[in-house]
């Protein structure tokens, strides 16, 4: 019996090497340096039974190209240079600055709109540079990366990888869809060849929290970025025929944050993702981190439910890009499918996860 | 000092009988018998400081003229014939059942539509009539009125009050506002002319409670019944130049119920009031009672808060009906004016008010 034990102890870790890693790629609007668009990303790529065939950007926080820079330097500080970046849409389907100006002047100032956000606020600029146009990269505070992005585009890149990889590909979407939403229509069978779609978006009754994020759902508990950024993308990718589809909606982060003791424990560690992570991090609820830890631990869910789900794409009314939803199957029947949906996680535990794989040597033990 | 007491205590009955009372007009949807449209009337009816003017009343949860048909059955058998029942609008300004329909084909059922409702649950029909038409008043569980109603219109009748007593009318509003919609286009000063509108309707951010109740707001937080019936009357409503303005949304109604202690305490009363509420009473959530409750007594409110509120009036929009609102004063200045809306109130007290008002022998001592 000892003598079998022994061998298991040996056998073990040889099996799980040779277990096929689970493939995804990541879609985010990847506002850096580091931060909440950054970590969740960093977590996935620091999981070893994940294979990570790539990163597609698009514009959302920020700009794609300026994302774009940003993924592309923190790959080169981390020591992971092989990820594939490949540059994405730098404009939604059908949503403009302009309209906004004009929905604004209708319906009032947004809470957020990312990348055509007019003036940032003193604090942001801290680490940010002020507004400036699609085509801007402005010197990134975090150093110039060397790195080149993929000669690609998301859309063919997403289509190319679930061909090559048929009923294996996971696609976390973290950002808006505008990326996938071109994939779904240059291939038809693009979202039943994947193997899931979990994404962060959307927002059904958040608990408003006192803190500034709070506000946001105060007076539009149905609205968030996203959606907001590119109604119609996010149309178009939920009544896609996905095999499956995780929606983790703002409900579950309002009551979460990247705590002080979080941060502390990153800057203790020693590595350069720890580093890196400890030298950007920001107090903000763990919206991205949340998606990123339930598709690499599902387990973590505590509260989830099937609702049939879809976009308001009336771009001159008052709910544009808000979350519309039904009991599961009593929807109006225009296209919108039932999603399973994220209510609630294990907060202590998704704390644990995002810190231990944030300082974790990574799957290459890259130092 | 004994002398003196025993003084005060001879004057103050006569001084409080001395005292002008309040003066007010209920409008409501008064669907009964009983329960929770016709309680709240009663509880204003049975306070001493308070001088009813009338009550005007217009379709909602059911239809105008059997609303008033309950209404007035009601006041025969608590033996207050003398107050004046005015029927209003069986019609909401603009909306109707077959935009309804229209409207349900491309958005979904809605969770309720009041006299618009086609089957309503067995459960209801115990005490309620099948769904019928505008015109008919089928006979009534409670017994057939003699009382007659009003000549004057709802409208008229507002208009004619509020002028005849300048600053001095509240108008509690507890059902759709087509009413006091009427009344500002009949009378541009109207709104102004009244002391304050104390109403309820919209909804903000309430909690989804795990009731039947509570799953009406889990996918629709922003959709409140007596907005949806009438929103372009809402709307009007919210635009006019009242000197005050005081908002009892869904919101603070969630965690209450007209509970089994309250049932017991009310059947356990020998007033004519008392066993007409017994008779009656259904264990809905306090909407209207709390309305009532924090108009008779304002120290109820634990928290308020002023918010800039609208009413979402397109008609075709998956919206249409829902509460907007804005921080106050950073509304889009369409005409949306900053309101006090209550958020919560103590409940404990508001029970035993609601109680009290409804065991009490009365402002006449009717037996």
């Amino acid at each position: 019996m000892r003598n079998r034990l022994w061998l298991l102890g040996f056998l073990l870790p040889l099996l799980v090497a040779a277990a096929p890693r689970r493939k995804v790629i990541i879609d985010q609007d990847a506002f850096g340096p580091g931060g909440p668009n950054l970590q969740p990303i960093l977590m996935v790529l620091q999981s070893p039974d994940v294979e990570v065939l790539g990163i597609t950007v698009e514009s959302g926080d920020g700009w794609q190209k300026e994302n774009v820079a940003h993924t592309l330097r923190m790959l080169q500080l981390i020591g992971r240079p092989e990820i594939p970046v490949v540059p994405g849409a730098t404009f939604p389907l059908v949503n403009s600055a302009e309209a906004t100006k004009r929905w604004e002047a209708r319906h009032g100032k947004l809470f957020y709109k990312g990348a055509w956000t007019e003036v940032w606020s003193k604090e942001v600029l801290v680490r940010r540079p002020a507004p400036h146009g699609p085509e801007v990269v402005p010197p990134l505070v975090e150093g110039e990366p060397t790195l080149k992005p993929a000669h690609e585009t998301a859309a063919a890149f997403l289509v190319r990888q679930v061909r090559a990889f048929p009923g294996e590909v996971s696609i976390l979407a973290m950002g808006p869809m505008t990326n996938l939403a071109l994939a779904l229509r240059l291939d038809d069978r693009f979202a039943a060849g994947a193997k899931e779609l979990v994404f962060m978006g959307g927002s059904f009754n958040p608990h408003p929290s006192g803190d500034g994020f709070g506000l946001e759902y105060a007076h539009t508990p149905r609205l968030e970025f996203n959606f907001r950024w590119d109604p119609e993308a996010a149309s178009l990718v939920l009544r896609a025929p996905w095999r499956r589809i995780l929606q983790v909606p703002v409900d579950p982060s309002t009551r979460t944050r990247f705590t002080p003791e979080m941060m502390k424990q990153v800057s203790a560690a020693e590595t350069p993702i720890a580093r890196y992570v400890a030298r950007w991090v920001e107090s903000f609820p763990l919206w991205d981190e949340i998606a990123a830890a339930v598709w690499l631990e599902p387990s973590l869910v505590t509260r989830r439910e099937k609702l049939a789900v879809r976009v308001d794409t009336d771009g001159d009314g008052a709910g544009y890009g808000n979350t519309l939803s039904w009991p599961a199957g009593q929807g109006p029947g225009l296209g919108e499918r039932d999603v399973e949906v994220v209510f609630a996680v294990d907060v202590p535990r998704l704390e644990r996860l995002v810190v231990e794989r944030l300082t974790s040597p990574g799957p290459t033990g890259t130092k």
